[in-house]
């Protein structure tokens, strides 16, 4: 599949790594076309698979789009994507809206509304579905190497969107356990789970790690 | 041991229940010295242990004190059980901060600050440790019913009360698996975890349920 990866970061370039090795064409979008990070990706990756360039190249290559920009970066980004290359795509948003100018760990939005729900609103023939930003991004692609199954969570207002994504995380990433919880407003949880996260982060030996959750 | 619980909801008295038939002494307090459910359930406990009276005399008659009031509610039930009757005291903060006056799920306070570092700060004479939020009461007090071993957090600047309150989650409720985030301000996560909790409700069989934190 043609897949189009918004952020060079360690989460843009893992999940782009993962996606190139399972044989999709993965297209790495930035502000800029020749930022570095995305070039030394494409090199690394050494086929044909992976891709560089624009925010806006990414996001017309891609049948599924994935958000991996810094979440205070998010909206920008997806508007230099643009609303036609986005319009009725699945967008996989995996960001977290951390406010980057702040010592603390401070979230830009939460507490009755969440950065999948500004995304969803300014992007409304978008199917955005949530998921994938409770972990580290090693976590993500090889949530197997914990040596229990874990859950990763789905939000979203589309049902084919998520059946779509639920399948994504199955297949290709090797999730055993999704949850889906809801529509695009249950984000709030999945983000506001970022100061426990950071919180355990000190305390557990490294940061694979993730959560399971038990009912009788 | 002498035991007070300020709040007479279902924490306080699953609670206040688990500690008298434990036989501990445990003195129930309400904003009024006549509060029905008080007197409810001290006549459900059917013995000398369970007592009952205002916000004011149960933080006097405890050795150790539990906050089982709303998040609403807290810092004013704190307040009337006085400053002086919780001076040097551990005060087990189960609260979470809801504002019951809004449609959505909307947390009084967070992002920065938490309703346990409110109440350290407003009461700094009182060893505050924030901990069982983070699940339904009943939960609390029976962590083995669940099929699988889960975690219970603390949080709280004063690391004698933490060990304390660890000695209690294990000895007196059974939790096997406590998890010490660190100082006061780690409250924020626990606390912000409510709304993935209020999604998780809706999508799990019951709120029998509660989450692990698995790291390779």
């Amino acid at each position: 599949m043609e897949i189009g990866i918004l952020g060079t970061g360690m989460v843009g370039q893992t999940i782009g790594s993962k996606l190139v090795q399972l044989g999709h064409d993965v297209f790495m979008g930035a502000r800029d076309a020749d930022n570095p990070k995305a070039i030394a990706w494409a090199k690394k990756e050494e086929g044909q698979r992976a891709l560089y360039g624009t925010f806006t190249n990414a996001a017309a290559f891609g049948e599924i789009i994935f958000n991996c920009t810094l979440g205070s970066a998010s909206l920008d980004a997806l508007h230099q994507a643009g609303a036609s290359n986005l319009k009725n795509k699945i967008l996989i948003d995996t960001s977290n809206p951390i406010d980057y100018s702040k010592e603390d760990l401070i979230l830009s939005v939460c507490n009755g509304d969440s950065l999948g729900e500004q995304i969803q609103r300014a992007f409304p023939e978008t199917r955005v579905v949530k998921t994938l930003n409770t972990m580290n991004c090693n976590m993500m692609v090889e949530p197997a190497k914990l040596p229990e199954r874990t859950n990763v969570f789905v939000s979203g207002n589309d049902i084919d969107a998520k059946t779509t994504v639920i399948g994504i995380l199955r297949e290709w990433l090797g999730w055993k356990s999704v949850i889906d919880l809801g529509d695009i407003t249950t984000s709030r949880g999945v983000e506001m789970l970022l100061p426990l996260w950071f919180s355990l982060r000190r305390v557990v030996p490294s940061d694979r790690f993730n959560i399971r959750v038990i009912s009788s």
